[in-house]
């Protein structure tokens, strides 16, 4: 039985997002999706309603569950809830290189993997904050999102 | 039961490709290492030579097995074999932008999955390629291989 | 008849700005200087300023106007004013990293085009905030600044 | 009027290729496609045939013609038909890493400018020489050819 | 006699930082580690403190002394300490396209030169503000610090 | 006294070379340009003619010698000559990308440093294989070549 970990703040949760949890769920037996809120940052939505909206995504389909991660290194958090690996998507080269250090490091604190898949070339250019930004000046973005947060936003 | 990919042509296998699938085989159940030979390319040992040292230095470890990937696609080698993803480690974004493409046309191809491990930074500079290069002007490459491979190279 | 946008906050403007905008007015019948002001920044030069400056360094080419782009989406703006494109200058890889999620979400959104146009190589280390930061330090940035700007710096 | 050109040697052209030959158009008056031929290169379809190929596919399009580009500097070729501008579209940082030296020294050569367009995510990771090797090997890569290709591959 | 300048806001120095201290040492006569404080930032250690704690790290090692940069550019404190070159390690590609910039800005302010060392594997990972945020969450980083430093934290 | 190598195969030297060579010389005692010839390689110019070209450009500066670089690895030879580091130029992030591997390939064999140097950005898109490729067409590349290497390409 293997455990891993989708963790991000999913402000909101848009399509990219859910393309990787879904094929983390494809490779591994259970996925826990773990939302993170650091007290320094704002967000759009609160806790409750990010870890809502993902629920109702991956709502139809098995293996999958939601948290808040609380508090503390997202290594411990792996290590409490018995994941073997951290699965992140990547979009670019950019997203590679910012992600790196801190796999490393999460190895390096307690032996988790980070397991990394390059996302769906569909959802390259689609980051919760563009969403945000363009969503506030009016733009379409439902494409990017599924229902759920379509109505929220 | 999670069966997983490590390809390669492994001319020959150095510490950088062994960690890539010690950490393969602690996150699924079976590693199958798949020796690679292009016709068109020039090797420096033969199929046989780099499969029995890849088989050497890993005989101590359960779980991994080595095999010639032998011709036609490797989405089709990993289907054949029921491997549900292809491992691959990175030592920086140049390896990412290479492989990426491939990942994604492996998918398109046959739904099979690659997943991507940051190397360690010991191994950053090792590549096969530069081990030969080196070790043929008389330079001491013995820190980045594991002993089979010394004593033949 | 092209009409094509170079949006930008231009803070101040500089030579490698107004490099891609003459090649822009080379390559386009007519070229909008869109200088956009984002209420949650702050700014070195008001908005009027910023446009004064721009008008100041482009008074003698035909073809090239300057507005404020107002509030609102980029993609939307070129719409209502009837561009085809926006043109963009890349200094190295990090700019077109940065501005191609842009892009993809503008041709999303209206169908708007974005043209890069690589930058010449004597302004790729040249920003509005490096001129900022360096010119409030005492040192001489004036190769790379207008005459217009130079004076109200 | 302006005519720019998108050169390639199109062995063989595919959809990647066709959807800037087509943005190209929306964008410029008249778009070359020019078909090179090195002759120290092998080729997997004679250089009619890559002509053939691109002809039939841009057949239902206006403002497209298709040409050999014959020996020489492209920068020159495009001076002698009188182009403007040189269209490249790029898949991510590599591809615009290799092009920009060719477009500064272009640019240097004739004056000739070199307009880059983020290509579409879809066809990211699709290249002439990977879809050969895939279809080589007997994968199917229809999803990413016209017509006309498919029955020659 | 050739003096080079070690720059950075060092709160606090880590291995990586003293490794390339080190290996500046070993490449010229004498090697000033400068420590900058912005104003405008904030700082988990004091000016003081972050002196004191490289001080303590470079203690055993001849030609190295560490002062306050104070304010002003890098480029004019170089010229005013007779410093010919500002030495730098970079961990990987985004450090370098950071970094190329004010290299060449500084080299056009006052002719310094900067020089770059590709820092060791071992550390490519590591940063102040990465082990700031890991102890802070109780993470052990004491292997990436000198005593100084983790007894103070 | 310090020594350092600027190792490559100047085929032919261009400006881009020239300007970190003399970058070099003015950080160092003494620059040894080494020219290296790799059998299994095609040159445009002989080994002497290369050497004799750099001799050439830098006869007026002082510190500056020409060698061949003979057979077997860098690092040896550096070793062999007393030189503390390579000297190397980067264009940008490929270059980087590039070096690094070897540059710790190199500290790991005798622990020869690698010291890079940003090179200056009318250079950046020069290179001895595009300056060929471009002359052998019949474009004019005087701008980036030493009249010993204009007079004899």
């Amino acid at each position: 039985m293997r455990r891993v970990v989708c963790p991000g703040s999913f402000d909101p949760v848009h399509k990219g997002h859910l393309e990787i949890i879904m094929r983390a769920a494809s490779l591994f037996d259970e996925v826990v999706v773990a939302v993170s809120t650091n007290p320094a940052k704002k967000y759009r939505f609160s806790q409750e309603e990010r870890i809502e909206m993902i629920s109702e995504a991956v709502s139809n389909f098995s293996g999958i569950s939601v948290q808040a991660m609380g508090s503390g290194l997202l290594a411990d958090y792996c290590k409490r809830i018995g994941a073997d690996a951290i699965v992140k998507g990547l979009r670019g080269a950019p997203d590679y290189e910012f992600e790196a250090p801190m796999a490393a490091m999460n190895r390096h604190l307690t032996g988790v993997e980070t397991v990394f898949l390059h996302g769906d070339g569909r959802y390259q250019h689609v980051s919760s904050s563009l969403i945000k930004e363009v969503a506030a000046l009016g733009g379409d973005v439902s494409e990017f999102l599924p229902m759920g947060v379509l109505s929220r936003l």
